[in-house]
């Protein structure tokens, strides 16, 4: 399949390299094209990686994965291009965390609102799917590398497209009984609100490779 | 001990009605003392069990555990007493959920501050602990009867009084090594924001009798 990764930090790169190896067709889009990030990632990862501009990998992808900061987003998909993204799965794998007041960040949309609504309503005809957001990098990737299998949320408006999410998912290692859809794209707002407990467990914990299991009732 | 269970409702009994259970000289306490929840309540549970206003509760029990409707909190501690409840542990479970604009219901605090930050503000001498909001009455006390152990985090500024909580805690059937420290009070901003994921996972898990534990690195 032909995927856009839109941004160049850790989440970019991890998820856009294990696409790679997937087989996909990735382009990696960031604001300048020749930056050194994106350049270097595209000769490192061989025929199946390419890199543009985020308008550039939005026009090339059928999916299109949001890795870009979250307080930075819209104005990544509005330099995408709203054409670009009609009708396409757009996966929202950003949390709109707010590292402007120091730490801890706070998150620059809440309660009310999410990332994932803001990005829904901004591109009405994307096909939105939020997932991701409540891991670090490495864990998205790589679910088997931790101790027991864990949960992975996911919401959007689009059953569709929820499933074209989902088969990805289980590429990346995730168990098809461990995506746990939680309906409609206002549910974004619980997995975004879910960040500053995540920090708070990486403390506990000790690092940021781990992630959460639901226990039902016996 | 002598504990004070603070509020009416399914939380309130359900923890006083353990306490009791457990040995303990509960005091439940409400705004109308001679309501007819408190009133069946102590009726019900014996000896141990006695009812009384927030003041009388409050001024009873060593330990004190809020368990009324997170927005009515700040105004049932006053009603308790500021003098009444320096120095005591003061568990904090409720969350600060607003219904008045319907389902799903928005946190009335959140992002910047926490209920339970409020409440240690407000009343500076008691020694405020957070936990146990993170799950539903019957997993708060019973948390043996999920399939699999899970984890109840806890967070407060006064390393004594969150031992005295884990004891607890303890007592209610959660291992000690599934009590997860998180650290100052400021971490109740995180258990708090909780609540939106957990409301949306109750709707995929099918209903409130749920945790989560924490999956970690292998």
């Amino acid at each position: 399949m032909r995927i856009a990764v839109l941004g160049t930090g850790t989440v970019g790169r991890t998820i856009a390299t294990k696409l790679v190896e997937l087989g996909h067709e990735v382009t990696m889009g960031s604001r300048d094209a020749a930056g050194e990030a994106v350049t270097e990632w595209a000769a490192e990862n061989g025929e199946g990686a390419s890199a543009g501009t985020f308008a550039d990998a939005a026009s090339a992808g059928e999916v299109v994965f949001n890795c870009t900061a979250g307080t930075a987003s819209l104005s990544a998909l509005e330099a995408a291009g709203a054409e670009s993204l009609a009708g396409k799965v757009l996966v929202d794998v950003a949390n709109p965390l707010d590292f402007s007041r120091g730490m801890p960040p706070r998150l620059s949309v809440c309660n009310d609102d999410s990332l994932s609504e803001q990005i829904q309503r901004a591109f009405p005809e994307a096909r939105v799917v939020k997932t991701l957001n409540t891991v670090n990098a490495a864990v998205m990737v790589n679910p088997g590398a931790l101790s027991e299998p864990s949960d992975i949320p996911i919401c959007g408006e689009d059953a569709s497209a929820k499933e074209t999410v989902a088969e990805l998912l289980e590429d990346f290692g995730w168990p098809a009984e461990r995506v746990l859809d939680l309906g409609p794209i206002t549910s974004a707002r619980g997995m975004e609100m879910y960040l500053p407990l995540w920090l708070a467990l990486m403390g506990a914990v000790g690092g940021p490779g781990f992630n959460v299991r639901v226990v039902r009732p016996s």
